[in-house]
This record gives C-alpha cells, structure tokens and sequence, in this order.
C-alpha cells in the first residue's frame, strides 16, 4: 500500500495543476455536431494524444470520416499484469442557449457553492472532467514511477452525434483494443457522498407492428358492425399483454430473468431513494408496473413491454366517422439478465398472430434488438473495485443498474469479447447537455484518486 | 281508383316532356361548393320556382347567406286533406374529374344499357332526377285535377356543402313548414326491381377522451417499469368496451333497442343480401360485430361502439423510446331504436372514468350525439305507402335501415316534430358524386308514378 499512498499523494499536490489541464481542455470547443467546430475538435483529439505521450503512451490520432480517435497504449511494470482499455469521448454538446450561461461555456471556473466547489464548463462533466479523472489518475503513476496495469485508452469525437464512426473503428482494430476488461467512465455515482459501480444495462427489443383489416378506410355508418376494425384488434392485444399484476404475459418472456442475490437485494432496500420524489418529479404518484417490486427494482433489474406510440385512422381535429385499414404500434421491450432479444421479438410477433381474428393480418418491422449486460456480480474485478471505493469514500458502493442503454458496452461484450466495468462519478445535478454544466471539484479530486486505488487493486 | 288511372296515364303521356324539363335542370351548372357558379345555382332555384308556379303552387325564392332556398304551396282539393313537406335539394356536386365523363356532364342524354335505359348528367341521381319524379307527380295531378293532398315543397341549394342555412331557415320558418309528416326522395330501392321505404336511421355520439399520466413524455429507460403509460390504459379501456360475443359492455348501452317486428325480421332473412360479396367488396370475408346477427341487421337495426382515430406518443418513422404523456381515441357510437345519446355518452364516460388507475386523468370532447331516427312500423302512413308501392312495382317495399345519419331528417323530427317517409328511387350503381353519374329511366318514369299512388293512397 506504500506505493498506492505516494500516487495518492502526488494526486493531491497535483490537484491545481491537474486542474489547469482540464481547464485548458474545456477550452478546445470540440461541438462535434457543428461542421464549424471541426478545427476545435481535431485540436482536441491533438491535445490529449499530446498529453498522454507526455506520460509515456504511445498515442495516435487516427482519422475517420467523422471527428478522428485518439488510441494509446502503455505497457505496464509487470509484464503478466492485467490490460484495460478505457473509453470516453472529447467532444461535447453545442453549449446553446448561450444567454443561459452564467459565464462563456468555453472559459471554464471553480465556483464555491453550498455543496462545495464546482467547476464550471461545457462538457466538464459530459465527458471531459470524468475522462481527465482517469488521465490524471495515470500521471501520477508515471510521476511516482511505473503504471500497475497495461492500459489501452480509446477516445471518440463523435460520442454526442451517435458515433457513427466506432463499429467500424472496433471492428478494424479488434486486435489492438482488445483486453482483460473495459472501463467507461461515462456514468455516476449514487449521491455525492456515495460512489457507484454500474453493473447492469438492460437491453431493448424494438418492434412495430401494423394490423390490417379491409383494403381501403371504410365509412362507419356504411360498413359499423360486420366490419373489423384493426385499431380493436390492436387494443385488445396491446392490453392483453399485461396480466392483472402488471407482468407480461408473452410466454416465455422471464426465462433468463434471475432474482437478484441476496445482498445487493438488501442494498437496495436500504438506499435512501424515495420512489415519491422519482415519481413526484414527473407528476405521479403510484408505481405502475410489477406488483411487489420496488421502483429501482423496476428500473435495474426487472424487464418491461412498452408501447411507445400507437397510431390508426382519423387523429386531426373534430371527427371522422371512419372504420381505418389499419392501425400500428411501436413497441420496446427492456431486458434484463439472461433474456433473449430474438426470442421474445419472436414469441411477440407469436402472440399478436394468434390474437388476429378473421381478415386480419400483421406486419412486423424490426427496429433494434440488443442484449442485457451484466458485470457478474461474482467477478473478481468487481469485487476489488468495489473495495477500492470503499476505502476512498468510506461508503460501500451502490451496485447500481441502469434503465437505458450504453451502446459502447454492447459493443465492447458481442464485437471484443469484454465485460465492462463502469465507474463514474457524475451526479444528478451535473446539468449535462444544459446550460451552466458542472462538475464537482470532489468528483474530479475523489474521482482521480479512485481511479489511482481501482487500478492498484485490479493490478494486485 | 279511376282518378289514380287518370293521373298514371297522363304520367306515361307526358314521359318525354318530363324528361327535358329534367334535362333542363340537369344543364344548370348548380355546383354549390364553387363560388364561381353562384349565379347557376341562382338560375336553378329560379327554374324550380317557376315550374312549381306554372303548377299553381305559391313558389318564392328565398335568398339566404348561402344559395337560395325555394319554398312552395298549394293546397289539395279538400280542406281536410292531410298536409306534406316535400324536401329537396338543387344542388349538385363539382363534375371532376372531367377527363373522366364520356359526354359533358351538364349536356345529359339517355343511353342504352344492357340493364335498360339511362339518363347520364351531374346531379341526376344527386338530386335532380329524384325531386323532379315528385314534381312530375304533381303536374299530373294538376293536369288532371286537383292535387289529393296539401303540399309544402323547401329545395335548399346546399346540400352538399352541408346545409350551413338550413337549420336556422327551419327555426325561422317553423309555421309555414311544419306538416303531418315530411317525404324525402334522397334514398334508394333495395335493387332495380324491388322498391324500398327507409324506416330507420342509426343515431351518433361522437366522443374523443384523452388519457393523461406524467406531465411530460419519459424516457423509456429511465422510467419504463414504475411509470403509467396512457397508451396501456387507453387500450385496456377499449379492449374492455366490447365482450367476446361481440357485445357493447357500457352499462344500459342496450337500454331502448327493442328487437325487429316478426315480419320485418322475417323479410330481411329473405332479402337476396349476399354477405360474402358485401364484405367481399373491400377484402373482408366474415362479419365481426355481434354474435348472432345477420350483417344486415348490424347495419339497419343494431348499435355500435367503434374507433375512428387513435393517437400517442412517436409515430414517426423508426423508433423512440419514449413513455407518452399523453394518449387519445375518437369514439363513434352508431345508436338505434329509443336509446338515448345523452346517456349513451355519459355512461361512456363514467365506463373510461372507472378504469382509470392512479395518476391518470381523463379529458372528454364532445363532436356531436344525436338519437337514431325511426318512423314507427305501426304508422298508417307507412302501411298505405307499402301498399302504393307494392301495386306499382309488383314486389312488397323493403323496409330498410340506413347505417349512416341523413341530418335533414333529425331536424324536420327534434325542430319540427315532424316524423318523415323516405322514399327513393337510386340505385347502388348510380355513381353519385362520381363521374358519368346515371339514373334509371325505369327509376324516374316509375319513380314519378310510385309518387302518384303514394300521394293518392296518403290522401285517401
């Protein structure tokens, strides 16, 4: 623990200076969805290749026909020690509105606050404060002596704009970026004084289906009664797939789907969330979804059917006595666990099959269909991550899952073969992608220094 | 009866002369939607207005905000006769598309057809030829004699611009209007050979509801699970308005629907109503609706409830995970017998109130309730049309229903308290409002004799 000790030292007497660097990166004004800012973003790219041969990698802007990336790579001092590649993005959101800045987006500042120090900037927080955590974090290895791990890092300038460029990218350098274990940097801690590790994404099944009845709109007064009407049809199915407790009744749509083991299950139940407050936010009250599963439940760990739009017939003002042709609805399905997007896209369009009455048919069109991702709970780099944070923030980290997804890491399990370990240190109240974006002084502090005690624990 | 002959000969004499007062009418450009024909639709109203002066009858032209309305009156020969409203309209559709007539629209001929004689023209069927049969009626009672019944006779010119001056001319003019009952021409036979008097029109509520949950659209991944989604909702509510026999579920919904009368039951199961081809003629092959029930009686005889719009969250092309706010449906409710709108249009309501789970809400717009429309089967008056028209085409009367609303025939009820016999000789084939727009010369020569008899057995 000597060695760690010094590299926590050397983090803290670098602090201001670390700051200026990070200072000096908000300041390239890498817009990557603007065609003006092209210059800044590939100065960008230039500074950090820059910055992090300055530590020894061996670092290159490599172009694409988008916004370049910036790949680097460090050998550690042991040769069996454990490779990581890291990820996070240079580029940033278009700062607009601009009169909602209380200081110009790009000439970032500490401001003092009631929680502390912030700093203030465009992108500090989305990305380029949690990607300097990690950088800097680096430095002080090197400044106290060798990196405890081989590190590969991988940066995009197209994180903002769907990044277009990256499959491509993987796919052609799958021998160069592949390693032990990724670490993205991209998510947040559970409350300011409580670190987190992402563990779980759920997946996504996207499917839209359009019901057809008769061959033309039909007048209801003409053809009301014997005529089928498809968005009937597609009512009865949309409600047909929940049962009276709120699970979907598709069958087989829980196979894969664990219950989660008994200690994170205790973690949960004793977070300080307050379901009021989540659902309150947004002008509810009551949880909709599985009876007996808590909201965070609903949210991590426990899979949905949604539809995100429905459409059928006369929808302008006033009224239309018509019987439509048809009638469509989008639906996502989130997984989780061991679910299998194909089959339940398969045993959705199954149901909705068997529900069509006479002279009615179904369409189907596939929007999308991914994986849940999971870092078992059992693998050993979480259980040193965990530990490693533990001892920073003398808090047990939250095991947290996200709803949504993090298409990087779906990319990194199916197209490298790696689980992902996500660790961040964002907070709720970051404002990112909105005017005034900050970043607290304690999660860039914390943040590097975590980042220093994970990296000597995952090397250990 | 010798009278009644009188009149039939002299209709048949004068079939020729008949024919190019109708010609006439149908080569005035009364195209009421096109301002340009202003001046047509003026000239038709003065047209109709002289004919029915040189027949005796008081006659004006009433100007309006709109095209004029002809209004017109004589009395019978006996003080006691039983007194009619006659309705009709003068307008006619726009001809387009024009390239698509085989002759000018406004320049109408007779043709030969395998199925006997035509008369081509805009307006023929639409309503020229149909009013001109009641006109004709009563130039060969005048001819002869003396008309059997006292006859008011309103055209209005803006039918089909739907009748903006309509409803406040009837308030305006009630005394002069009201009669015993009302006739209209606008309907049709059951086929070439078989006349049909329209007893019955199916009523219409027109509900819109909108279900509300969050007060903004979610992310599907961030809330999908604990957050209510109106679509879900809206659909469950419309999977629930209806039961597996086909049966509306809203309480008292069936309140005022008495079953047919024996005979008329009885002569619609032997009607040659093929339901194969109905439904076949738009891709359908078997009747939804109601369980036991013949398509036709769905149409004529049985209430609806139906979908005519249905609308929520992404609709667009491709997919967005988005929990909409907010989800909506038009409703039309198509009601017969005494059921009654206003009740129909609550219990609607208090149905969609009830299954509404925490943190929804609902919000109701009204597009319209009227009550269905039925001329009671017990009514002398329709026993002795039945009869006239029976000895005029050999065949006993269809007592038909109309799935759809004819608006006119509401008002002569609720402002004038007038119930009303429809009785029309258009054929399905007619190709209203359609180019080369045809009417039997067998539906206007023995349209115009039907008249005579069913003026004559009214009066006796």
């Amino acid at each position: 623990m000597a060695a760690l000790d010094t590299v926590l030292q050397k983090i803290d007497a670098n602090l201001d200076e670390s700051l200026g660097r990070l200072f000096k990166l908000i300041s390239i004004k890498s817009v990557s969805t603007d065609p003006a800012f092209k210059g800044d973003c590939a100065q960008a790219a230039e500074w950090v290749a820059g910055e992090l041969k300055s530590l020894g990698f061996e670092a290159s802007v490599r172009p694409t026909e988008g916004h370049a990336m910036v790949v680097a790579e460090a050998k550690a001092a042991r040769a069996d020690a454990p490779h990581f590649l890291f990820y996070g993005h240079y580029d940033v959101q278009p700062p607009d509105p601009l009169d909602l800045w209380e200081t110009p987006p790009f000439e970032p500042r500490l401001a003092d606050t009631p929680t502390g120090k912030q700093i203030i900037g465009r992108g500090v927080a989305d990305d380029k404060g949690q990607l300097m955590t990690f950088i800097e974090a680096l430095r002080a290895f090197k400044e106290t002596g060798e990196l405890p791990c081989r590190i590969t890092i991988l940066l995009e300038g197209e994180e903002e704009t769907g990044s277009p460029s990256l499959p491509g990218f993987l796919e052609k350098n799958k021998a160069e970026l592949k390693a032990d274990l990724a670490l993205v940097c991209d998510t947040g801690m559970w409350d300011r004084a409580t670190p987190a590790i992402t563990t779980m994404l759920r997946g996504l099944v996207l499917e839209e289906v359009v019901i057809k009845g008769a061959d033309r709109d039909l007048h209801s007064g003409m053809f009301g009664g014997p005529a089928i009407n498809p968005i009937r049809v597609l009512s009865r199915i949309i409600a047909d797939l929940h049962d009276e407790h709120g699970r979907v009744t598709l069958p087989g749509f829980y196979d894969g789907v664990a219950e989660l083991p008994d200690d994170i299950a205790e973690q949960w139940r004793n977070l300080p969330f307050s379901t009021d407050t989540f659902l309150g936010d947004v002008g509810l009250s009551v949880p909709a979804g599985e009876q007996g599963r808590s909201a965070l439940e609903m949210l991590w760990s426990r899979p949905t059917c949604d539809v995100n739009g429905i459409n059928g017939g006369y929808t302008a003002k006033g009224s239309k006595t018509v019987l439509p042709a048809e009638a469509s609805a989008k639906f996502s399905f989130r997984l989780v666990g061991e679910q299998d997007p194909e089959k339940i896209a398969a045993a959705f369009r199954e149901f909705v099959r068997a529900r069509l009455p006479a002279d009615c048919t179904a369409e189907f069109l596939s929007h999308g269909a991914s994986s849940a991702l999971q870092l078992p709970f059992s693998s050993d780099a979480l259980t040193r991550a965990r530990a490693a944070l533990q001892d920073e923030w003398g808090k047990e980290p939250v095991l947290a899952g996200c709803g949504g997804s993090i298409p990087i890491v779906g990319s990194f399990k199916h197209d490298l073969g790696m689980d992902t370990l996500m660790i961040g240190f964002g907070l709720e109240d970051d404002r990112i992608h909105s005017p005034n974006e900050k970043y607290d002084l304690s999660s860039f502090h914390k943040g590097t220094r975590s980042w220093a005690r994970v990296l000597s624990a995952l090397a250990a």
